[in-house]
């Protein structure tokens, strides 16, 4: 799907409209293992996956990868604590596979926002997920055993077995590799 | 400040959006002690602090009382983790003193949406701010000392140390009564 389409999912808008905001966005291709995002710089920009699947990885003070969320195709993707609070980004966010991804600019989308007051509601939309997500993570850390949190983020994101490495998986859950064996064993079987 | 008065700020609005607009709030006067949202229940609103301050309060399992956040004159009050996910509140929401709060079903909340569509700017505006509020407390409380989270709390909001009990101050920097007076004391001294 193309961002114009899925902005079109939650406004309406017409085929001016279309072809002005369709122009902001610049279609980037970014092959397995490059950034969208590098640790360190400011995040100024959200994207559209078309295609490809991306993970969020910090660095913990002992050199470990800790992945902290998983997109999909058909997914926005922008780091918001970086966007919105104009810091350096604590994440890398890494592409999973060869990915095609709409990026427009803050100052684009700042743009846009002026031009189509009615698109506030893509910016709506995006911070409520962003906050809805952390929430979960925050809160699921805090009070799910790893299993449980295996199950919850299952049922949210089935996918996420399907294309993301072991390793990552279990970091985002907080376990060890071998317990995430364990408990994917256990579901089994 | 009347809560239109504060979206003029950020919305530009003709004088029948403002009548029409201001007639879906309900003002409300909640006695000091009194609840704006109670534990167990879902919140389906949002709320315009024309006076009064508000602490949330969450309880842990040995019943302890931890204040997460304090707000003011001057602020938009509302439990974002229950409103949008539409799970029961796991705090409470107390008047720290007699307020005035102007408040909006929302239901009434969507209505503005549908039909003044660049009020969705409020929506977006509300959102990262819970976005960033989250997110810096969940760093804060990682990453910082005590006395660093105190000393982040009074740049941002010098008001609390004012109006907020010392217990619930101490709570929600996740130190002891004491330590706060000690942090205190060091910090004039």
């Amino acid at each position: 799907m193309s961002p114009i389409k899925a902005i079109q999912q939650f406004v309406s808008l017409s085929k001016e409209e279309i072809a002005e905001i369709a122009s902001l966005f610049e279609k980037k291709e970014i092959v397995k293992g490059g950034r969208f995002l590098e640790y360190g710089k400011i995040c100024d920009k959200v994207g559209y996956i078309e295609s490809g699947s991306l993970i969020f990885v910090k660095h913990d003070s002992e050199g470990n990868q800790i992945a902290t969320d998983f997109l999909f195709d058909g997914d926005w993707v922008s780091y918001y604590n970086s966007l919105l609070l104009e810091i350096p980004s604590d994440v890398d966010i890494i592409c999973n596979e060869d990915c095609v991804i709409h990026v427009l600019t803050k100052s684009k989308l700042e743009l846009v926002y002026e031009s189509f007051p009615k698109m506030e509601r893509l910016g709506r939309m995006l911070a409520e997920h962003a906050f809805i997500d952390l929430a979960k993570r925050s809160s699921n850390l805090q009070k799910l055993s790893g299993k449980e949190r295996y199950l919850d983020l299952m049922q949210r994101k089935s996918i996420v077995l399907e294309k993301i490495p072991q390793y990552y998986i279990a970091s985002y859950l907080g376990i060890q590799p071998q317990s995430l064996s364990r408990i994917r064993k256990k579901i089994l079987g």
